[in-house]
């Protein structure tokens, strides 16, 4: 997408062919800052300190990892360590050990000499393949859209989308999971209006969606994570849109803390409820995500403090707490499959359940083998 | 309750027997700063920039504001456009217009030199009798968490109780309302822990409701609002507490905004979800809650805006959202009766319905004269 009329992605490799630059999204939405990756160890970093974060632009992000890993050392204990330490960063994003897991059964079986060469080739390979998926959840999710504005039960004039953190074009290597519905139901003239949860503790929808959203000229307003009940209780929300980090084979989606709570509130209120996922987040292997998925939990600073832009236009962080307060700062929850519409993958819409993902992926089923 | 061993109440005349002093809640939790109100539209301002916030304490301002300006001017004019003036500073709180017609009622047939002493008294006895409530509240609520504790569903060792905003004893005149039970459980030796919801955007959770339960030594984390649904979800809740706002003759409860999430989650999760409510909340003229209740929205800046304390201990606000965002800031909501185990009174505890109500205030009932 674009940035002040300039096209970009996400991540893409520097001029010198071998750094891997990205946009370093702890300065958004207050500075565009591009960083350029030069090894393993700064991958790691950028993962786990959230330079780069989202499912989809993680596993993009570890792929180039291995490939800066092998540039520097290519036999096979460094191919394992790399994957093991790539893998330690985050451990939700279920497309981290997918891409990992791919770069390794590749390369494993390759003499040394050509590792490096093929990692490269292949962590491209995954930013196309990410681009095109997420293109084609745009389209399903524009179907969707379309159908509803067709139909619209509450404002004659707009059609309201919530959406919570951010599965926008910069979690993704472009597009965008939940966000590239919307894009392309502005961009084909349809009149979205976004209701921008913040997504506490991190701000990612208060920074990040309403960024890329200022951007690319969506209407759209921030709201606290709390709102979202009430706008759904009042008529004032015509769908609910999100991303997700992990899709148990059940259907239950594992997403940014505070998703299970909005579900709720849709369901309640009878709006339809959609997740849109990249096939590399579904677990196959994850038979019931409430009961199975492990919540990443994450430094209880994050929660006692805010970091911003001063009045003259300083970062600063400011602590919101008493002094010495407990926090417990829970990244992620688990929405069960029951409560939702249905998922928006890049082979079309299916029931939030295994019979629909093996619908759409029969590959994966039970029979499969 | 007591502030550095000291016992103080959140309202109370200065020595000079005619100023009202509060304590400056937009300093807190950072700085405990006690204001001296000298006029009715200093208690007017301090209502509307919530220096004084939380219905009871609302109310009980209010009633002193009236005093000071029968100090000033007693007549029939005076009265009337004081009494107008501070049921403008917050829309939703119903205490507020309780306060105010009972001190007009009374003071309006009496001859302009009684007024001023007559309403002092009423300010006075408004305060105490919040004080009496709350306290009965506690007790009730107290009785409800023994029976939890000696019951226990998950942990074995604490009782774990979430509440959402501030209903602490600076929301009211003293003893707090979703807070007494458990300030009461705690002195009498239950071990609870209170997860403390942030409450953005204000953040009264973090701020107060941490502030006084460190104060006091009851255990506590500190949650961004989005965790709870996971929470409750994996047996990490025992009951849930909050205080309300306004309450509907059918029982819907409106409170500060998140708090309808957090009912869902709880009736998601088959959690007992109790209201802690004084009868002057009870808006007996109000008939459906959900349908009736206009919500106050505030000003976006208190969601594109969080102050906090920086780490030089300089107070500091910080803009998290791109420069020119939009945003919408709707401070309360409105959970239906339907899922609320029930209401906590100062006479008891009762269904959240009309039935429920009139059964603890049959002289409101629709058969009462």
């Amino acid at each position: 997408m674009r940035v002040n009329g300039i096209p970009y992605r996400s991540i893409w490799l520097d001029d010198d062919c071998w750094s891997v630059n990205i946009i370093d999204q702890t300065f958004l939405p207050h500075e565009f800052v591009i960083r350029s990756l030069k090894s393993m160890q700064e991958v790691a970093e950028a993962i786990s300190t959230m330079r780069v974060r989202g499912a989809p632009l993680i596993g993009a992000t570890a792929a180039y990892g291995v490939a800066l890993a092998m540039r520097e050392s290519a036999d096979t204990g460094s191919l394992a360590a790399a994957c093991a330490q790539l893998l330690e960063t985050r451990p939700t994003a279920v497309n981290l050990r997918w891409a990992l897991d791919r770069l390794k059964a590749a390369l494993e079986p390759l003499p040394p000499e050509e590792r490096c060469s093929v990692a490269y080739l292949m962590a491209r390979d995954i930013c196309d393949e990410d681009v095109d998926i997420n293109n084609r959840i745009g389209e399903f999710g524009l179907r969707l859209i379309r159908g509803l504005w067709e139909q619209r039960r509450y404002d004659a004039d707009v059609l309201h989308i919530l959406t919570h953190c951010n599965a926008g074009w910069i979690a993704t290597v472009d597009w965008g999971t939940a966000l590239a519905p919307i894009y392309k139901a502005h961009d084909t003239g349809i009149p979205v209006h976004v209701w921008v949860d913040e997504t506490r503790p991190r701000n990612q929808g208060a920074a990040l969606t309403a960024w890329e959203l200022q951007a690319h000229g969506v209407p759209h307003d921030v709201i606290v994570d709390n709102a979202g009940g009430h706008l759904m209780q009042h008529g004032l929300v015509d769908l609910c849109l999100t991303g997700t980090d992990r899709t148990a084979r059940n259907g239950d989606v594992c997403n940014k803390i505070g998703t299970y709570l909005k579900a709720l509130a849709a369901h309640d209120n009878d709006l339809p409820f959609y997740v849109c996922l990249p096939s590399p987040t579904i677990d196959w292997a994850m038979a019931d995500g409430v009961a199975g998925i492990p919540i990443e939990e994450r430094d209880a600073a994050e929660v006692t403090r805010v970091r911003g832009k001063t009045a003259g236009g300083e970062m600063a962080t400011v602590q919101i707490t008493p002094d010495g307060v407990r926090a417990r700062n829970f990244a992620f929850d688990v929405t069960p499959a029951r409560l939702l519409t249905g998922l928006i993958t890049e082979r079309g819409i299916c029931p939030a359940s295994e019979a629909g993902l093996e619908s759409l992926f029969p590959e994966h089923g039970a029979g499969a083998t």
